[in-house]
């Protein structure tokens, strides 16, 4: 893989943020600490007895709930594969410089939690509220401006019934560094809308132009455009890389025979409706076998393929395709956050 | 901080291993998904119900034993700091090229398993046995050579009252990427010996002279050296640092006045004996105040230090000593594999 190299300050994001190792793809539901991780500034500690979520603005009735006010209400689950919105950027030329993922920054979860729309309920939004803004506990300096992590969705958002505000993850309590004590689950949307360390919940008259909405975030292919709001999630297939790695190189080496590839796929966007590997660098592709979807519709789908590898090189590839048409391109479209890459994954592979 | 550029091995390696954010040192026992993780080969999925640990070599009586058979020997907790060896790697110049930690490759878990010399005795080490072998299930390859991880202790290691096989971190069960079901527990010494995924422990009446005793993890200044053995934990001391992060420089700022400045300190070789805090970039140093060793003599020390910030620029510093009288220095000295740079943590900070 060619790539210029990296500099001290994508490291230094690099050594504290981590991807998912794809082996870990093997999981049906990602194990705590193998979840990939992005966190903008420090991770907060939040004592959970003094914490209170706080929602006012365009509500009728403002109001302050405790965890337990917030666990007494019915309780909802959804597993969800997240995805940084920034994955794939280090594969980008030229690369915009932020968080160098390749592209393991995916996880899934088995989230639970309060419905946003009942938590909205007790606070009656009025007649003027468009949008539902959420701040963070995390603060920092981004872009220069000073700010608390915020982001906002659309009221219509907001009232859709796997929206939650989470509590939990993979039955026990909410790791800090995933948003302890709450944080929002917008199933299907990049991982920046998810915020985290949640204390507050603003609904407002008027779409939301802060930072992380206005500024981060959007597609855009040169500095001076406006762009478009990063949103759902492009569809991906990743494969467990087969084999043993080289420590360093992480080069793959495995014996003659047949060989069971498998990965999973996920889209944001719809069901997965077809997956395809390529055996020989992208010139043929045959359909995967598809496992059903048992984790829900926001989680990714286990796939599986039948290769019988030859001694030689070989490289590797996969692909997913979703039920609103999107495909994953063999070239990404470049853009000024490196934001989206979905381009195809490739594993060299050495059959002996 | 003048560095090479990273390449692109680094960062592979870089975006599956992560460090601990040093905001976590908050935190006495490190949360799970904080606590660094540095995995040579892949993670591997065990069922813990077809897992055995098999006992052999120069033993009278060799044993093969489950899960359950190792809970119901009488269990033993220890609070250990891990770091790993290769943790300042990325701050020699020139840079040795693996891993490229910074100084983050650090946590403390709650390990929870059954003595080490409570299962050899189930399997009678003979009159010749001067070492234990241990045999993990990730499998690669390195340095040209195709390989299980492997590393050994000496017998008298092996019978010390702390060292572990441990199933159980943070009152939970192992986590895959920490060794799940069983990880070697060798407190003090840095993270390479406590081997995850045992699988085979294998008494040897010779030294054992595999890759990872006898090529990796030795400190030597050319490459033709035989060198000499990784081993214990130098002492380090590490601080939150103060205030609010800039996303992509990570620098930090914050208001001017009284400032607690926060972290922890560990040595394997003995206690923290004393934490010097400096505010003027090392030209001068005071005792920080050191907590007492609430978590035992295996866990890193929690230290603070009043600063009365005023506005401008400042470099902080922290630098432990330990009760063996080693200390640590203000620059490294390099070695071929980039082992125990513990140089002092510096921190750089702007006051407004």
């Amino acid at each position: 893989m060619d790539m210029a190299p990296i500099s001290v300050e994508e490291l230094q994001l690099a050594t504290r943020n981590h991807g998912m190792p794809l082996e870990a793809l093997r999981w049906p539901v990602t194990p705590v600490g193998l979840h990939y991780l992005l966190v903008h500034y420090d991770v907060p500690v939040v004592d959970e007895e003094a914490w209170r979520l706080g929602v006012d603005g365009e509500v009728e009735a403002p109001v302050e709930l405790s965890l337990d006010e917030l666990r007494a209400l019915p309780a909802h689950e959804v597993v969800a594969t997240f995805e940084c919105a920034g994955n794939g950027r280090a594969r980008f030329e030229p690369r915009p410089v932020s968080q160098p993922w390749l592209q393991e920054a995916v996880g899934t979860g088995r989230w639970r939690g309060a419905r946003l729309r009942d938590v909205l309920a007790l606070a009656r939004p009025s007649e003027r509220a468009v949008e539902v803004v959420f701040t963070g506990l995390d603060r920092g300096i981004e872009g220069g401006e000073e700010q608390d992590y915020r982001r906002s969705i659309t009221l219509a958002s907001a009232h859709e019934e796997d929206v939650l505000l989470a509590y939990a993850l993979n039955d026990g309590p909410l790791p800090p560094q995933h948003g302890h004590p709450l944080r929002l689950l917008v199933p299907g949307w990049y991982g920046m809308t998810n915020v985290k360390w949640v204390a507050r919940i603003t609904v407002t008259a008027e779409p939301f132009t802060g930072y992380q909405q206005a500024r981060g975030y959007r597609m855009r292919t040169s500095d001076d455009e406006e762009g478009t709001p990063v949103e759902r999630i492009l569809p991906r297939a990743l494969m467990v890389p087969p084999g043993i790695p080289e420590f360093m190189s992480r080069d793959r080496t495995l014996a003659a025979g047949k060989v069971t590839i498998e990965g999973r796929a996920w889209s944001g966007h719809g069901d997965v409706e077809d997956v395809e590997v390529s055996t020989d660098g992208g010139v043929t592709w045959s359909s995967a076998r598809l496992e059903p979807p048992d984790l829900g519709r926001w989680a990714w789908r286990r796939w599986t393929f039948a290769w019988e590898a030859a001694p030689g090189e070989h490289e590797l590839a996969c692909r997913a395709r979703d039920a609103a048409g999107n495909e994953q391109p063999l070239a990404p479209a470049w853009n000024v956050g490196g934001y989206a890459n979905n381009a195809v994954q490739r594993v060299r592979v050495t059959v002996s």
